[in-house]
């Protein structure tokens, strides 16, 4: 088991952070194997690069080998973007070269029915024999800001403690385009494919371990060995934070699946028994994925787990109230001592309770920001809030004033607030306008130097701190 | 009865459609009776307008008046724009100058407490003597881009069949400017505010005999008289489509109504009921209410309710036959044929039934988008496809070319389907970066001109089809 377990380490560390890597099916052009290549030169890696390919001699500047077996140093880690028919004597030269893992992005094999199944069976006996694992077939590749893998233009270059293990390309991709733009930092991300080697228990055992890892996201659609992945998932699940998303879950879906990667889906029943079992953290789809990941990556658990809400428009105000009571979050009561002092400033009615505040266009822009930025400090030094949600609907904003420059005056306001006792959580309402979109991007970049998460809806930003607070509830789950 | 309908008429055709409005508090400044004005003048209303302020003599190129008495001619409507202690003596005023319906905007009555609601009763007693009717108080104003009535800059000037009733001037402001964007088109919005004479039963019995209207929304917190209201819904819901969003729902969030608008919000099983005995439409958040009613004017009831779902990104094409699943939409079984077609195209696998088609971006791309536009034409002729969804994860495809560019040819390839048995619905998935959001924007106008409806994710666009699909199931419900 400890052997097991460090050829497992070596290889998914050579997966990552490869000292060499040789990108069999590299070429100068525009396809995938073109395109690998010149992200890995873009993105920063800095290790050795050996393209392979025997139709090229130079392939972006680098010496282009005919096969592997021809490069006279040690291959860590293959990234194999070539025909499926050749993909069996690529593996096999690649296992008698020593390489420590390959990932194999063909498609073609099980998941097309026919012959594949015996292919990938071929591939995995040559790999054993020579301590070598494989990532796939059929995957999209790795990001690892750290060592500068990656697989798009445009992608963060800033590591963060959640890693992402996906059965499907498309949702990896999202996850690091998405993850990008929403400010979700992950430190690694993994397209896996068909798993035809290393399953989703080997990246779970793997990433339990990771110290760069705190929390683990997952996209899943069936397993192999059942039992391994339970012992695997309940380790990961002790240790971090696990969330799953389950593609598969219905009847429909589960045929789906057949045809996606060639595998049966299972019992959604004994998938939720696990869930809870586990204390695994399961949701439904890509939005809500992203959703979590933000929460548990930027909202910490505050001991006093009550809410206020304070933003601009009475019925989303009232809407916000019901929908906490749905997530099972308590709004703040607030002190007389806040009550007065929003009293004073005019936007509290007699001293009463006022939580959730529903401060109007006019308001939030008033005084350059600084009355919002007031209202948010009594709140924050309230024993009671625990959390706030502010949330801004741009598009009255702007009938105001300049949105832009409105919106980074309140964005600074929360500059001087004490973040140690109350976590703040931004929602930006807007109308997909192009230009008030843009503004909205910038808020939310501002916002993100802060450290303060910020969603789309309120009934999001809520969702997200219910994950948080009623989990500091059940104590750390 | 007949009587009292007729007044009614009488009184929201003034609301709706005035020969001629006094504002009450015009002003050359930026404040809302500025504002008010200005949307007049800019959304091209031809009836007369007669601004009233004692403090100016002209007003936005418009001669002012010192009171509402002074004005030489009739009034249909008088929008009230002034400090709440002035509001009663401006509406006797009103009343005794002849005017049909007032829309008091001024806050600061019932919703404060203390002195509020005599002085609201005062209102409601001096109108009813005279037939006017009051509109509010507490509301942001009226849409109607037949009679160029606005509330705020950039609304859409086009007409449609959906009437949206809010007791909430930020809803009622979101559904214009949200609406707008999204393709929705309605041919009136009004703010009610307060509710103090005219109510949701009025507006529902009004709506019921309106000849533009076929769809009713509604942002609805509390009712006065619910005998009435219940008789007022029942009406409408027979002859038209009904979408009701409750907020105060929960106990928290019916405090909050207290708040918002001073009065109380009801048991909501007592509104559940409603809706099942009525056949409205819940929905439970704003995002909910958009996608309702854009998926009831946009995508008409096919026969064969099923669906086919054709996109990039096999994980999504998963979680989506999940979700139809748990929406109760049934995936259309493909014929031989046209199995046998898209098998030839490359698009699927052997004949077996491959719905959802999982074309992945260079797919999409392919041949200037002719690809896809065959795909397309080839489950439209399926007599056993109702609605198609087509979804295109934005991102992915910019790898392989011009989005902008691929994504209007594959629009345009559009044009030639029948859509007579076959509804189209688009999905276009997008990760908030300004330069794709630009381009969806645009892209989202193709589709709209095509009368072809946007949605923002798989989900939404699955629950837009559901609410017709199986309303159809249901007999026109």
């Amino acid at each position: 088991m400890e052997n097991t377990l460090t050829l497992l380490q070596e290889s998914l560390d050579a997966a990552f952070k490869p000292k060499s890597i040789a990108i069999i099916g590299a070429s100068n052009g525009a396809r995938l194997g073109g395109t690998e290549m010149r992200l890995l030169l873009e993105s920063g890696y800095d290790g050795q690069i050996y393209p392979v390919n025997p139709k090229e001699e130079i392939i972006q500047g680098h010496k282009s080998y005919a096969s592997i077996r021809d490069i006279p140093h040690e291959v860590d880690r293959a990234s194999v973007i070539v025909p499926a028919k050749v993909v069996p004597q690529v593996i096999k030269e690649c296992a008698e070269k020593g390489v420590k893992v390959v990932q194999i992005y063909s498609a073609g094999f099980s998941e097309m029915g026919g012959d594949g199944e015996r292919l990938e069976q071929e591939m995995v006996t040559t790999a054993r024999e020579h301590n070598m694992r494989i990532i796939g077939p059929n995957c999209i590749g790795t990001y690892c800001p750290s060592s500068g893998l990656n697989f798009t233009k445009g992608a963060s270059t800033i590591s963060g403690n959640i890693a992402f293990v996906s059965q499907s390309g498309g949702i990896a991709f999202d996850m690091v385009s998405r993850g990008h733009i929403t400010g979700i930092h992950f430190n690694k991300i993994i397209s896996v494919g068909n798993c035809i080697d290393l399953d989703h228990a080997d990246y779970l055992e793997y990433l339990a371990d990771d110290e760069e890892t705190e929390i683990i996201g997952f996209y899943i659609e069936s397993v192999k060995n059942g039992k391994r992945f339970i012992d695997a998932l309940k380790k990961a699940a002790s240790k971090k934070k696990v969330v799953i998303l389950k593609g598969g879950r219905t009847a429909t879906g589960s045929q789906s699946v057949a045809s996606h990667t060639g595998n049966v889906a299972g019992d959604y029943q004994v998938w939720e028994a696990l869930f809870d079992q586990t204390g695994a953290i399961s949701v439904k789809s890509i939005d809500k994925m992203l959703t979590v990941l933000l929460s548990l990556q930027k909202i910490s658990p505050i001991e006093s787990g009550k809410v206020a809400i304070v933003g601009n428009g009475g019925g989303a105000t009232v809407l916000a109230t019901d929908y906490c009571e749905e997530v099972n979050l308590e709004l703040a009561e607030l002190s007389n001592l806040s009550a007065t002092s929003l009293d004073q400033l005019g936007v509290a009615d007699g001293g009463r309770n006022t939580n959730p505040i529903d401060m109007p266009a006019n308001q939030l822009a008033a005084e350059e920001g600084r009355l919002f930025g007031s209202v948010m400090k009594i709140l924050a030094e309230d024993s009671e809030v625990g959390y706030i949600l502010f949330h801004f609907n741009l598009v009255p904003i702007m009938n105001y004033m300049d949105l832009e420059s409105i919106v980074q005056k309140m964005i600074t306001e929360l500059e001087s607030i004490d973040r140690t006792k109350t976590n703040l959580v931004a929602v930006l309402r807007y109308n997909g306008e192009p230009e008030v979109e843009k503004i909205r991007y910038k808020a939310m970049k501002l916002l993100e130097s802060q450290e303060i998460p910020t969603f789309k809806a309120i009934e999001e930003g809520l969702a997200g701190i219910s994950v948080i607070a009623n989990q500091s509830l059940k104590g750390g789950r």
